[in-house]
């Protein structure tokens, strides 16, 4: 069993508990050490409900990181699922004391950022998971080799759009809805494009290969009196001549966490939605359309070996999660530290969302000129 | 009954016939006078077999409006569906000879000759009707009165598309895929945007009453050897504050004619595909996602009395363009000149579409650059 | 032109409208006589709107049989659109005086009177057609074809059903719903069996070429103070092995007119329903489930000859009447009276529907005990 | 955390996997000892890689039982997910030692069996949990509340079915697809009633809270060569005048595990299939059909304390499972001994299921005469 901590996840964060109930799943991981919170208080309350011993509960992560590094028994990775704008720091410090991370998306603030801990990271020779979920879906890592093997020929188009309803309303302090979505000061100079937008980003990179070439990106502020964005529209030219659309909103009302990509090449076509997670859309010229169902229609391996169940019971956000830790501790296991076959996004995969982040708020400060990424 | 003339809708035109079989649903018309093609032999034959008297088979339509205006028992109103290139040219010729018109759509290639057209038939005191068919679906119209009534509050968002795949691959001078189509010399300067994109802009028009006020297009011809385009994606910022996104394509395989349209309010959105015309999607943050079904659930009176049968059974294309002709014919019977609350597409309509159609290819022209539309 | 005329049908009759208005959209028959009611003054009234002569407007169904039969230019069919008690009467009347027939299901009260219909008919070397609609659909005839081509091997089960919701609340006398539906002295013995029911066993009968052997039916009556069964359940032995299972039903809320048809082969299986007519799903061993698209996807000839619009645009229940009677006309055009490879719903299929509602009644008088059908 | 320990489930065991997978989500409960094979070796091995204390690893269940029993740190409860037939004789030796127990369903092979089982857990009084999972939903739960709460009225009829393709084609003694299940002498009388054919009867009994009075059922072996069905079809009486409808199969290609329930009652239906788990519809006569999605829409109590993520990322199989053994902890914890309100399904709910297969059978092979259920 390996042995790994977290940084943030306190009792009433979501994602932390996601990532621990995912890490459960695979049962090759125990949570050891941990800084909830930065109440330590709140830290040893917590930690005392997950049966992490109480000295391996730490008042802030620095501490954490040091003195884990010094043991023996120290843990062998750890997750970073605090809010957004201590990602760098935190991982730095880990990283620093060469402990392996795995830390949410997106990855920092700034690329100049994700490019340093990139650079500790390869310098020290560790493995950096980020968890763009929805790369975990063994559906999804089937419609990337039906792209890779020429199934639906070079590609000319992409509509993507993550559509969510749940900031429709106005939020208030008082809203259990996370309020520190719409700070600033929190979430950093996006709220939408940074946290659902990303995602688009990372899971059209995955299926499809394609390297964006520049943006002309619109960012909206629907809600009244609303600063950061809630709605974002995107044109993308990638290189090589393709062409794409994003669209992410978290005003529209119907939807929940729609997440869909539909890819049309020059044989033909992919669709999935996270809804569905299960399925996916394939459409050739010579074939009606195709509803592929996991567990039943044949996968390629490296699909095939994350489906966990028979076809029919839908494996969703958990088994995602799982899979890409599953993917980061066999890394660990075999020592893969190079990451080039990396089946878990990568540190480089962190850096790509942050950079199409800045260019997307370029381009929409400037009227949606196009703006380059390099 | 109404006596109807048809320039244009020969023997293979897939559109003449839609548009003669929808006016027979309504029984309160009989084609009784025709130019369906150039070639006179081709008229007189094609003529026959519809049951049109000889003497009202015409060599060309301005014989045929002239004609026609001079009879005692003359049509009342001509259907064009010429190739766009000359609807200009036979709308302009009726109109002259005081004789109502119904066109196509897109009304014109330039905005300068829509203008024109509605100039004539406001002086000749003329009623005009352009067959944006999907405005005559009875649940678009319910949608239209759902925003009109406030029941989704002000709007925030648009995101509406219009996919087809039968362009995918390169056609042929001798595929029965209109080859027309993709030369310039016939349809213009542009393909998809001015075939379907302008159902697009029509249909969000129709439902949600909004101006636009500038776009930033981007229009693409993505199989190669292609000089017009299939593919088009446009970001539309409304009078009023409200943004827009618009996909037409024809190269998206695995979709066939799915018109969507979705619209993003204060209190709630509607969401309505054409492949599925009976019902619509309602969401409001006091309710459940609703599928509201046509014949089952109450529509305002104006929808509704344009719902023929029980719900369960589809209604289609036939009996949308039906609608748009019995609002036409209910307007000629009723005398209904000014159009000011006309239940058909009017020419004011065709107008905006071509309007749109030209600032999105200036945009595009110019590298996505916002343009205004006046 | 072929000219028809009608028995039944008067104002308020939903199906003769439908009737009519599918004949129209062919453009190749005229309606020129008819009996709409009893009331004379109505029949006048109506005739009139409709364009009929007076001469040719009937007091009663007898009187215009003979006269047609008399006439030079007489009828050449009649549509029975009457309720289903005096089916037997005015198609026998028509029939006796040499005139072609076209009845609405279910054919007659008895199996006797379809029987002596079928003899008559035969005698006079007549067509007659029974518009059970759902055949009409070009999915349902290429879904016909894929089972005959052994597509699916042979058939294992079949579970077919029609669940409506309109008649889930009494109905009052002056409902608009027809409150006769639920008058055994018009109806007969059996409302939702007979009236949607059959359309349940000539669509399976019809799609499988299965032949029923005997059932064990249970009818209800399920809404309070109902005499007449509003929902059906029916377990049906096939000859040579196959099984299946019946559901109709008027008291299922959500459902509008949901025909659903579900086929089991050895090696595949066919789905298809009704509120989505242009499509049907076909599973093989060999290939993920497809979705199989009027229009795009190749139909056998005997199919795509009665498609009439590109894919993508919903073909409904009109357009399916019209195929009918395409079919029945071309066989009249033709004068292929033997009926052998009828594309259209003969009067045979018709005595099978009838013999299947005796049979189910039986059987559930004697608490669904299995009842052959010979 | 709770001990527990598990009989059956070895290393190629699906559903063993499943059951742990399950209580690791929860995060209470650890497994600390097993007999997961007749055969010792593989039971050691096994339980090395899921980290067992080897002294807790036992040659048969009856060992487990007595040492168990024994120990100041015995198990709290075995989980038996032994094939049926082992059932009764396992969980008999667990109850007898006072283990409490969680089996897999069908709970035995013979209704006397089951009596048995609940008449020894009562004088012992411990809990006992039958894993019946569909009850396990959320949306399951919230249907439940909705008939409890008279949304939908009186119930009228249910049609519930539960179609797999998986057994479509002969299976040979090689397969990887269980061969047991075709073996009369390990999986009882029944192989698609039995196994799946009994969520059905436990999911509507759990939803409506309908008691069967009697059942008409026709079991059908549909692949050449077969012994044990492969299909059934059940007409259903409820005590109180309410009908039902049951059918599953597995032969039915294109189908996963897609049970699904329909309930109709005098004010409104509620449908629900397990392939989209996390929504339902709710049809009532004042309200467009809806669609509602756990997360989103209001939940009872009941049903929300086991929704775990945000709307629109799918809860399956596993949470299904999870919420089970949260239910049963939570009493175990709670020592809720009388289960009159057990949130899990219990001992009884078990020996229902053992008599509505009993019943279908002894009906079956009288030729579907219906047979009353005491």
């Amino acid at each position: 069993m390996f042995r790994y901590g977290m940084v943030g996840g306190g009792p009433n964060a979501f994602i932390g508990d996601v990532h621990r109930t995912a890490i459960r799943m695979n049962n090759d991981c125990k949570l050891v050490a941990a800084t909830f919170s930065r109440n330590y208080e709140k830290t040893l309350d917590f930690g005392k409900q997950l049966y992490i011993e109480k000295d391996r509960l730490y008042k802030d992560y620095a501490t954490m990181a040091a003195e884990e590094a010094k043991r023996e028994d120290g843990i062998d990775f750890v997750v970073c699922v605090t809010p957004n704008i201590s990602h760098f720091e935190v991982c730095k410090a880990f990283l620093e004391n060469g402990i392996n991370v795995v830390c949410d998306k997106p990855l920092t603030w700034t690329s100049k950022q994700s490019e340093e801990l990139v650079r500790i990271q390869k310098e020290k020779g560790l493995l950096f998971g980020v968890t763009y979920t929805y790369t975990g879906f063994p559906a999804v890592k089937e419609m990337q080799n039906l792209v890779r093997t020429g199934e639906i020929g070079k590609i000319r188009f992409v509509n993507a759009e993550y559509p969510q309803g749940w900031l429709s309303e106005p939020i208030d302090e008082n809203s259990k809805l996370a309020p520190w979505r719409m700070d600033p000061k929190i979430s950093g100079a996006t709220n939408c494009l940074g946290d659902i937008g990303t995602h688009i980003e990372n899971l059209v990179s995955f299926v499809t290969g394609l390297k964006i070439k520049r943006v002309s990106a619109r960012l909206d502020s629907l809600v009244e009196g609303r600063t950061l964005d809630d709605n974002a529209s995107v044109m993308i030219d990638y290189e090589g001549g393709a062409k794409g659309i994003y669209w992410s909103s978290q005003i529209a009302q119907g939807y929940d966490n729609a997440v869909r990509i539909r890819v049309f090449g020059e044989k033909g076509s992919l669709e999935w939605v996270q809804e569905d997670p299960d399925h996916f859309i394939f459409t050739t010229n010579d074939c009606a359309k195709r509803i592929v169902s996991r567990g039943r229609d044949a996968f390629c391996d490296e699909a095939q070996k994350y489906s966990r169940i028979p076809a029919g019971h839908q494996e969703g956000i958990y088994e995602a999660f799982a899979n890409i830790y599953k993917a980061f501790t066999t890394a660990l296991a075999t020592k893969d530290f190079d990451e080039k076959d990396a089946e878990y996004p990568t540190s480089e995969m962190g850096l790509e969302g942050v950079k199409y982040v800045e260019a997307c708020l370029k381009s929409s400060r400037a009227d949606s000129t196009w703006v380059e990424i390099k």
